[in-house]
């Protein structure tokens, strides 16, 4: 196994290599990292220091942290209840779709519905990043996608809660559930709020210097992503939360100058090249028709589902293409649920690979179709 | 166990509250951040994840990178001569005191041996950061530190190899040495000669954006630490060169920008904050009158040693007064030996904690004597 400087090293040089294909190919550079990332982790003579997920780990927060930070905050508030709109129809429809598709092959009502869960939580950094590339993350859509993803991202723990008591114990437990909801509003609601103002208060009266500024920065969006988690959230939501606090005080432009720097260079590349390197490419060598059809129901399931959303809340056909568009990549939460369903029993390696082609072809089609919509318009 | 996340945020806050401390009291900031971690590291009720040496590791790479990009090359070649005497006296002072206070203290010649080389090697990162704070690192004082520093890692290291050839097989494997030694000098002379010309063509061709260079530059640096230790010596001089190369191309300003941010506002101080935590503080429960005449004899060696070497190059008082404080802090090496001389049963736990009382003491009131010393100029 190699150590950790020589794991870092040779991620660092894919990632390099990855942004530089990318950009001689005109695609966003993330592209580049997931597939070199990909050819690394199928290298079966490579094998990389563990400690390298606990890094890729920040990365995924600085995104989020510094997309939190960039959002339009005042076109964020305005869309709330859209959000939750179109996030809601682009939950519905891949989970009844996936459900149904399940049940026709014959699988039972419990894996079934795992299935359908597997399909319903969208991975958020993946078109963070492309936006952020192109300069869209301050547009209506923009925002409009980052608010669907947030809340995406609730329910689907909400729901991945739901479907785990359901394994573990037979029922799905309620209260507990009912718990997580509550948690989850009054977190967001108490930051948002209470955040802001404290934030702001602060931001006048205190003077620091850039690194500890930067350090300031780090303390809190950590802070935040383990308050997220220590309430059942997943650590993304804590950090998004925690940039919108700090892109509503003084020290807004500064911050997001120096987390994009850290992340875009250090942080960010290393999470999207492991995000490639789980992808385990012989899922391919046994493709099967569920594994088409789940796949063909995963793409249309979002762009149906969240476009329609978009549109039922009078955006244009085209910011409905994009927020679809945008929505499609899974990659976070399915990895956790393979292994749950594994763990219990519950799905065979037929299953676990189809989930994992819905995995690569969701997050690698993305960005190409994101940059050429965007470009378009 | 805490896990990663939640490590690095108890680090980041014992950071923010030392760098605070030291503001308040107009110490260097090291000094508070290594007290910190020395409280943190002795709460017997945290534990912390194990990932956050590697993470710190790539602390004190940064900060040799950004030591060897802000000092002044001209300069460091002008005194590169200087530089060999300084470390050289540096080092056989010390050497020859702790050997023949253990000699006087009954140890057999082998502990002896191993005692008097565990006094040898400065700690080069605690140093080149308060010079880096105060602004000192480009003057011909501050090149004359980095540079001994430098020399005296390679010779430390150079001694190490020797005695743990002795200790395992009784002989010094001259030959094994003397490929060190050229394999270390052709790298210097290569890197430095070849490295700088190849650097600067490079640079005057390439057009870079902010987080490609970031990302060029964390390649370029991890890839010259591992030939470093590829060939035997360690990763910090690896860095440094690296450095140096850097530091003679057009993207000099700007990468010495990046690097001390991301550097001072997330991996520098948690490099100084985990040596602390190694600080093991019982060891001072059982203070023996070796471990203080071990003490004085590690604190005048140095002093005394570079002091008499930097006057001899016709240095000033205060100059050599400077040069020999910077080269006081000991806290590498000589925990790596700590543990191989347990490992071989060369060394008892008097002498472990004796060892280690000199390493605590040594790196704790060097940093505040060099602010004094520079301050007073």
């Amino acid at each position: 196994m190699m150590d950790f400087i020589a794991s870092l090293l040779v991620i660092f040089a894919a990632s390099a290599i990855g942004r530089f294909l990318s950009k001689k190919s005109n695609q966003p550079t993330i592209l580049g990292e997931l597939i070199l990332g990909a050819i690394l982790g199928n290298l079966a003579f490579l094998h990389f220091s563990e400690d390298i997920d606990h890094v890729a780990d920040i990365g995924i927060l600085l995104l989020l942290f510094s997309a939190g930070i960039a959002i339009n905050f005042e076109e964020f508030k305005k869309i709330e209840g859209v959000s939750i709109i179109v996030a809601s129809s682009g939950v519905v429809l891949p989970f009844i779709l996936g459900y149904f598709v399940a049940v026709s092959f014959g699988f039972s009502n419990t894996v079934a519905l795992f299935i359908g869960t597997s399909l319903v939580a969208t991975s958020v950094g993946v078109n963070a990043e492309v936006l952020m590339e192109l300069g869209k993350l301050g547009t209506k859509t923009g925002t409009l996608i980052m608010g669907a993803a947030v809340v995406d991202d609730i329910i689907g723990i909400i729901m991945l809660s739901a479907l785990i008591s359901l394994t573990k114990t037979g029922v799905i437990a309620i209260e507990k559930i009912l718990l997580l909801i509550f948690s989850a509003i009054a977190f967001v609601f108490i930051s948002i709020v209470w955040g802001i103002r404290l934030g702001k208060y602060i931001s006048k009266k205190v003077v620091i210097r850039k690194e500890n500024l930067l350090l300031a920065g780090m303390l809190f969006v950590l802070l935040f992503a383990l308050i997220a988690e220590k309430i059942g959230l997943s650590m993304i939501i804590g950090s998004f939360i925690a940039g919108l606090i700090v892109g509503q005080t003084h020290f807004s432009k500064e911050m997001e100058e120096y987390i994009s720097l850290i992340g875009g260079g250090f942080f960010i590349p290393i999470f999207f090249v492991a995000i490639g390197m789980h992808f385990d490419i012989s899922a391919f060598f046994s493709v099967t028709l569920f594994a088409i059809v789940l796949l063909i129901v995963a793409i249309a399931g979002k762009l149906f589902g969240c476009g329609l959303g978009t549109k039922l809340c009078r955006f244009s056909n085209h910011q409905a293409l994009l927020v679809g568009t945008a929505m499609i990549p899974r990659a976070g939460v399915e990895l956790v649920l393979i292994k749950l369903g594994i763990q219990y029993g519950l799905i065979d390696s037929e299953i676990a690979s189809a989930i994992l082609i819905v995995v690569i072809v969701t997050t690698l089609i993305s960005p190409p179709l994101l940059t050429k919509i965007l470009r378009s318009f």
